[in-house]
């Protein structure tokens, strides 16, 4: 089974996933909405190196999927991609900085600017499928991160099994981002 | 006099006005921003029964008026409606997590975002007028319940003779957003 | 060597900066982001009277230097000047009201809705080159200002030589914003 995307795509993905992740946890590190507990692997920045690599694989894996589901839309704009990874990174960020509000009220704003993003640059069931898988398996993989007490959530972000009830929303926006930039990388190649 | 949206159209408006307005007012008595002082209707979820029927009532009667200005724009799209109802709920959702902020730049923020809405989202007058009646019959009904002791909000979001200062521009937002909703729907009904 | 924009043209720029400036900078005297120490000059509002008008001249130089760049682009819309400056203050708002949050993920927002106001407004590199240099000259002008103990900001925001670490990304949205005026005033001449 050959892969739909090429290595240096694939490269690319796993890049812009690992230093996005990288951006997006310092925030939560230093905001104190994330704490590392395990001390015995090195740090890059502020995260435990398997963070950014985690989240680099995901990129790269959801890109992957995404090919597979549909086939990609024509069109290569550099814009659209910067624009798409800058509004996942600012929904990040809002996450850290909203850490003192009621969960509630944050948990509407992270999945309504998660909807906006997916009606924005979603094009339809594949690119869906793909927020969705992330909306599972990012959570699903972080409560495990937290049951092995590898990092915990702060007190006021942790009711979901330990992980924040804004948190599926998040990487929903993510793997919906990560879709279109495989998209993007598809339609960068020219014809041929 | 007959109305213009028809019974079902109405309906949906009422469900999504009521299902939103449920939405947003959690929020709010979650973050402290609204707090219920009557005990005597019963409660659905976090609000009292009279709030979602209100907004549900308000969403159906924008839409009305929309009709009888201005004649709507064709062409269905789904994912405008469900942009259009997120983004107000997202700005609904900021206007709970920014409790503890100043008011000035929370009611500048809300502003912005409300008039963001309607570049996007509105059809010059027609919608604008929606807009400005929903930002002044809303939050008139409002300080009347606050003064019939129904309610009443936080301190730090009371300067407005007793509601928020931003209410008016949230109010604008979900006008001009329930004007474009029921174009929408007309947009729906297809040719014949 | 003559000026691009007419003086009725430069004379708008100067009154949406000096205005802008204005209720993007009361907002952050309310919130104590900033913090006048000098009270030889007079106020306007809550800002001392020279803000307002360094902004204004700021905006009427960046309109005349994007034209000096490249040829502006055709087409009027009163709509997008509208939203352009209502993202521009909806951001200097959000700089007030994150005033507690920790400085990292606030200044990862600033500058990721910075870089979607660029994706959305700019033209490539003439627009880009407008961001950056107000970027660099409009913190710079801020630092001199807090060295001659004009005015100071909040212990929470002056991790930049004395100057919040998300003013460059302010500054950048802001030179984007003045850009695009300026190209709109001149699509506003008509033909002839």
């Amino acid at each position: 089974m050959s892969l739909r995307l090429r290595p240096g795509e694939l490269g690319i993905l796993f890049l812009i996933g690992a230093a996005g992740g990288l951006v997006g946890d310092a925030g939560h590190v230093q905001s104190g909405t994330t704490v590392y507990l395990d001390d015995a692997t090195p740090f890059v920045w502020r995260s435990a190196l398997w963070f950014p690599i985690l989240v680099g694989l995901a990129t790269a894996s959801i890109g992957e999927l995404r090919l597979r589901l549909a086939a990609p839309r024509p069109g290569f704009d550099a814009r659209i991609g910067i624009a798409a990874i800058a509004s996942v990174l600012a929904i990040y960020a809002i996450t850290a900085v909203i850490l003192d509000a009621p969960e509630e009220p944050g948990t509407v704003l992270v999945a309504m600017l998660a909807v906006l993003v997916a009606c924005w640059l979603a094009d339809g069931r594949a690119a869906i499928i793909c927020g969705l898988s992330a909306a599972i398996v990012g959570p699903v993989a972080e409560i495990v991160i937290v049951e092995l007490e590898l990092s915990r959530y702060a007190e006021t972000a942790d009711s979901l099994f330990g992980v924040p009830l804004w948190l599926p929303a998040l990487y929903f926006a993510f793997g919906v981002v990560a879709a279109r930039l495989a998209e993007l990388l598809v339609a960068r190649r020219g014809p041929g």
